[in-house]
Formats: C-alpha cells, structure tokens, sequence
C-alpha cells in the first residue's frame, strides 16, 4: 500500500470493528448485531449506549446501575456556566460553544489526574461527558434567550431531561420517545470524519475530553454536520412560498437543485433511521394536529419517488430529510439540529475511543513532499 | 487498496505536501525546500510562518505588514482570562487549559461569520491563534502562580513577547535567539498524528479553531507530545541522585532502560533539530555560567555513542534531548514544555489545514465490521 495516494482515505480500512455495521444496499444498520429498527423502537438511549460501550444489552439491574450514576452527573459546574454566558453575551454559534464547554468540563473531573490508559476510567469520564453535554447545550440555550438555565432532573430519561431543560416543562410522553429515538438513530454510524477525528486523538492516548472535543469540531464542519437544518431551512422556504409543495418541488428539480435530505454517500435505498423518524413524525402530527411538515414531505416525497423515480436510481430519503421536521415539532430551535447531532453521536465518538484505544496503535500515514529542494537561502535584508 | 487493514495508517498516503521534508538517513529536513539549519539560524519564527502559508520568505516589506498585523492581534479578551482564572483556580492541566483557552478564541474573532471556504480569511484567523496563543499559556501560568498576567508588548518579536509575558522582564539576546530557534524546529514536522487530526477537521471544512483545538487535544496524549518533560525529568533524577552523569547513564542502561530523547521514529541519525539545539545549549550555559545540564547531556551522549555505539546502530539524539534541558535554562516550567511544542507546532497544524483545504476531500475511512449479525432483541424486562 505504500506509495499509492488514497487522498480522503476512501476504501482504506484503518480498524477492525463490532460497533456498527451498515448495508447501503440492503438499507440495514446494526449497532452491536442488533438491527436498529429494534433498537429504536425497543430500547431506550441509556440502553443503546451500554450496549455500544459494553458490547451487551444491560439488564434491569446494569440498568439502573448504569442510568442512576449518569443522572447524578449531570450538572456542571458554575464556572462553566459563567464562561457559557460569556459566550452567548459574544453571540458564540452553537457548535464552538459546545467545543469550550465539553472542553472545559475536564477541569471538574474527579478522575483528571487518573493514567490515561486506564480505559475503566476513561469509560466513567465518557459517561461524565455523556451526562452533562445536554446540560451544556439546554444552559447556552437559555442564555442567549436571556434566561436562566434549568437545573437537570435526576428523575427524568436523558432525552426527557434534555427537552425539560431546555424548555422549563416536562415533555409528554411521544416527545420523549421522539426524541430518545432520534438520539439511538444518530448515536454511531461507521467511521465518518467526526469519529475518525475521535480515534485520531484517542490513538496519542489523550484523555476522552480531547477526543470529543476534537469529533466536535469535526461535526461543525458543513461538509458533515448541518444537513437536517439545510432540510428545515428548505421547508420554510417552501411555507413561506405561495407555491403548492408538489410546485415548490417540481421548481426545484427542474431548476437542477438536489432536495436536501435525499441521496447518501453509504445508502442507495431508504437510510433505515429516515424510515423510523418518518413514523414519529406522524405521530407528532397526530398528537398536535399540525401536520404541515408531515403533509410537505409526504408530497415531495411521492413526487420524487414516484415522477422522477429517484429511488430507482439510487437516491432515497435519508435521516436528515426527516429529522429537521421532527425536531421542529420537539420545539428545539434550528441551529441546535448539528448540536444535537453531536449530543447523540457523543455516545459513538466514545465506543469507538474505547474500542481503538484497547489494541492500540498511534494513527500517522504519511504525506507525499512534492515540493522543491534545495532552495537556497538569503536574510531578509536580502532579498 | 479496499479491505486491507492498515491500522495506524503507517506507509498510507493520505496527501501530496509542499509543507516539510524529512531524510530520516541523511538527518535532514527541510520546510518548503529551506534546509532547517538555515531558517533556525537565519530566520525568525514569524519569517518561518509565513514561509509556510504562504510558499516564500516575505521580503522586508511583506515581513512588516504580516509581523506588525500579528502583533495587534496578541491581547486575548477579558473573557478568555476569566475562564483561564477559573480553570487555574481548579487546577486543570497546562494542556487541557490551552484547548479550552484556545477554543473560546472563536468567540471574539471579527470573521468568526465569514463563509468557511475563504482561504484567506482563514489564514486571517489563523494569524490570530498565532497571536493569541502564547498569551494565553503565559496567562495561565501566572494565574496558577497567584500573579496577574502579563499585558503583551507590540514591540517585542513573537519569542521574546512570550518570555516577557511569562516573566514580567524582557529577555536578552541569547535567550530570544533561543527560543525563537526553537519555535521555528517545532514548527512542522509531517504528518504527525495532531497535524493529521487538525487536517482531518480541517477536511469538512469546519474553521481553523476546531482544527487547533484538535490538534491540542492530540498533541497532549503521551504517546505524542511530552517527551521533552521526560528527557528533563531524567536529569533532574540524575542531579538529586550521588552518582556522576557516567555512573548514571550506565545504571540506566545496564537496567535495560532507554534513555529518553534518544532514537526517532522517523531519524536514523541524528535528529537535525537536536544538533541546532545543543548549540544553543552551549551560549545558554556559556551566558549564565550554569553548565551542568550541558555537561550531563554531553557526558550520556559521548557513553551512548561510544561505548553503547547507539549511534551505529540507527538510535541518535531526537530534539527532545536537548530542548529541555535549553527550556529549563529559560526559566520555563516543565509542564509548560508540551504546551510551548503546541505554541510552535500550531503554525504547522494551521500551515497543513490551508494547504488540505486548498484542494479539500473528505477523510473518510472505513472499518471493517468484525462483529455479530442478527442477533435476536429482548426488551429491558425480558433479559
């Protein structure tokens, strides 16, 4: 393999995993063995996250073990506050705030000083950070809207303590299975350029706060993160237009654009996570009788699978087509759809740490010099 | 190249660089086709900068546009010193207080909205971390020291504002000369696993503050940064211990131990940057009147070479040997040694980004699934 250019690492296989498998043309994700759809639907975030950390489905008591620790450490320390509210007083974008407040949360880690190769310990202070992002992303969220954060409950789920801190309100029931859902559909999918970035810091033996805080900001990048706001943002395009959804999406395709939300680089049929949040986006619609976002999908949706057979060609829904909407109708505002993202894919970026960090090997390719040599040198004053 | 396991990447090519160019036979390196020993000796840090941004040495003219513009930029905001206090006042690690100090610097970034493809204003940006980092990590070490920080001085050069910010007193020559020296031998050194990881955040087109703040988070595990506080903390052993630098080198050995700051993955001989360094050793002692860190180094080196004859057999001197025994000679704390490599090391991760993003793919590799199929889900009460 040496000498041969692999520009984006397309292809190279850089580890052995059993986190998740995906099968693009099959339309499959397995996280562990397990199919998603059963995941998704059968278990809650907490369980997922166990499973990916420890490779087995917690029982009742690795439950309760497992969730009650997490909800203890979910409160972060007022001087992370006071540099939050810092950062929302210089209007910091949402994903940089995450970076200095996931960053800064090492500083309070009872096990800061603890060897870094101790992967037990790394473990405990992945599901420190696990616990407190949420807390990190609610408290900047009120902020900038010149209010007081909501202390966490330790009584609630991780997703339902998320939307009540957020919002000040305990969530009803189809939110919080809404929104648990979409963090197991976003928890882990292969080795995308945030999770590499994760293993690449993991593999100096750094601690687990620089391996998030580098997936982070990977994540904000927008050749990766973003896409579900680009959807969102397209829909109220659409609302605001006096166009009809089938006119607005005919519009759209003969103008050449691509409909955010469609095609996947790993995908050529329906993105399995599109299918499931699909579903609770009619639920959503159902509880709360708006059923705009549902009604605007659906018809874009038929019109490009059924008049431009775009699934024929390989281009299908993927998560991101559904998830703005939901999101959306959860009342989180557009630009936390990446922040949330990253909530969620927190848990993955961490499985892979532990998993590459337990047959370790420091990650260096090589760079090709195809500069000059030999240059010949003169001081400034003569030049 | 699909489906074989390159794990850690090594041999793998993952880009062309004009950047830095290493003969690991020869014991040469060079940066844009400049030979090191010439800008260390020749060159200032900020010359090597832009040097590396750019593809040329600035001509007077173009050095005092880009040295005076970076000078402006060195005061850090209120904010970050605040945050840099609380981080202090809980004891955070040098390396952990730098990514997070670093991180906030997007905050107050004029172009912290301009679109993310814009290579000079990037590199704009990028100027500005230069700027501010050091003034950030002389900070924090005055605030853990219980003392105020340093106001930086416009009129000094890069090397010697850090000293005066760290000590409250302007340097004199040998020891600006010094430091400066040592910047510019840090600066880029290939791919090494925090320039990768600032390229690989890079590669999604996420701003040049993810990718320091990346880089940081790498540079600070022990496989990778670190080494020079280990060579430093062998000789303070060596001079609390009753034996001479012959007796001492000689029990190390005979233990089987390595001796650190010895052997490189890279050089076969000795490590150019270690030979330029030892120099500067030599005026530091010769300055001061304080030889013995010079006179242990010499001594290990001399029974290493001659009677281990270490050097036949492909193990030299790295850098790391000799920095910092000349950082010690500073004054600088030696938990500051790693932060100071991130100091230095930041235009390379910086120099990479731009020359990625110029001609950007997405680094994506893959895994391979190694993990169980369809495995059968119970629910939580059902386990």
């Amino acid at each position: 393999m040496d000498g041969e250019l692999a520009k984006g690492l397309e292809g190279v296989v850089v580890a052995q995993s059993e986190l998740s498998d995906i099968d693009g043309a099959a339309g499959t994700l397995l996280y562990r063995g397990y199919d998603i759809e059963d995941l998704a639907t059968g278990a809650s975030y907490e369980e997922v996250l166990y499973l990916l950390w420890t490779g087995a489905l917690p029982t009742e008591e690795e439950f309760e073990a497992f969730t009650s620790a997490m909800a203890t450490e979910r409160s972060v320390d007022d001087c992370v506050l006071d540099t939050l509210d810092a950062l929302t007083s210089a209007d910091e974008r949402p994903m940089a705030a995450l970076r200095t407040g996931v960053s800064m949360l090492s500083t309070t880690d009872p096990e800061g000083d603890v060897a870094p190769r101790d992967i037990e310990a790394a473990k405990r202070k992945g599901r420190r950070i696990v616990a407190k992002t949420p807390t990190i992303l609610a408290a900047y969220d009120r902020l900038r809207r010149g209010k007081e954060p909501v202390a966490p409950s330790e009584e609630l789920s991780h997703a339902a303590n998320f939307l009540y801190m957020l919002s000040g309100e305990k969530p009803g029931a189809v939110a919080t299975e809404t929104f648990d859902m979409a963090l197991t559909l976003h928890a882990d999918h292969g080795l995308n350029a945030s999770t590499f970035t994760a293993m690449v810091v993991a593999s100096t033996f750094a601690d687990v706060y620089s391996s998030v805080t580098g997936g982070i900001g990977a994540l904000s990048g927008p050749l990766h993160g973003g896409a579900n706001q680009d959807v969102m943002q397209a829909l109220f395009d659409l609302d605001e237009s006096d166009m009809t959804a089938r006119e607005w999406v005919e519009d759209v395709v003969d103008r050449g654009e691509r409909v955010p939300g469609w095609g996947h680089r790993v995908y050529d049929v329906t993105d399995p996570r599109a299918t499931l949040l699909r579903g609770k986006l009619q639920d959503l619609a159902e509880a709360s009788g708006e059923t705009r976002w549902l009604d605007y999908t659906t018809t874009i949706s038929e019109y490009l699978v059924d008049e431009q057979q775009l699934t024929q060609r390989g281009v299908a829904p993927n998560v991101d087509f559904y998830s703005g909407s939901v999101y959306y109708q959860l009342g989180i505002p557009i630009d936390m759809y990446t922040p949330i993202f990253a909530m969620a894919r927190t848990g993955g970026w961490l499985a892979h740490v532990f998993e590459y960090q337990a047959d370790n090997r420091l990650i260096r390719p090589r760079a090709e010099y195809v500069g000059p040599r030999q240059r010949s040198f003169a001081p400034l004053g003569e030049r």
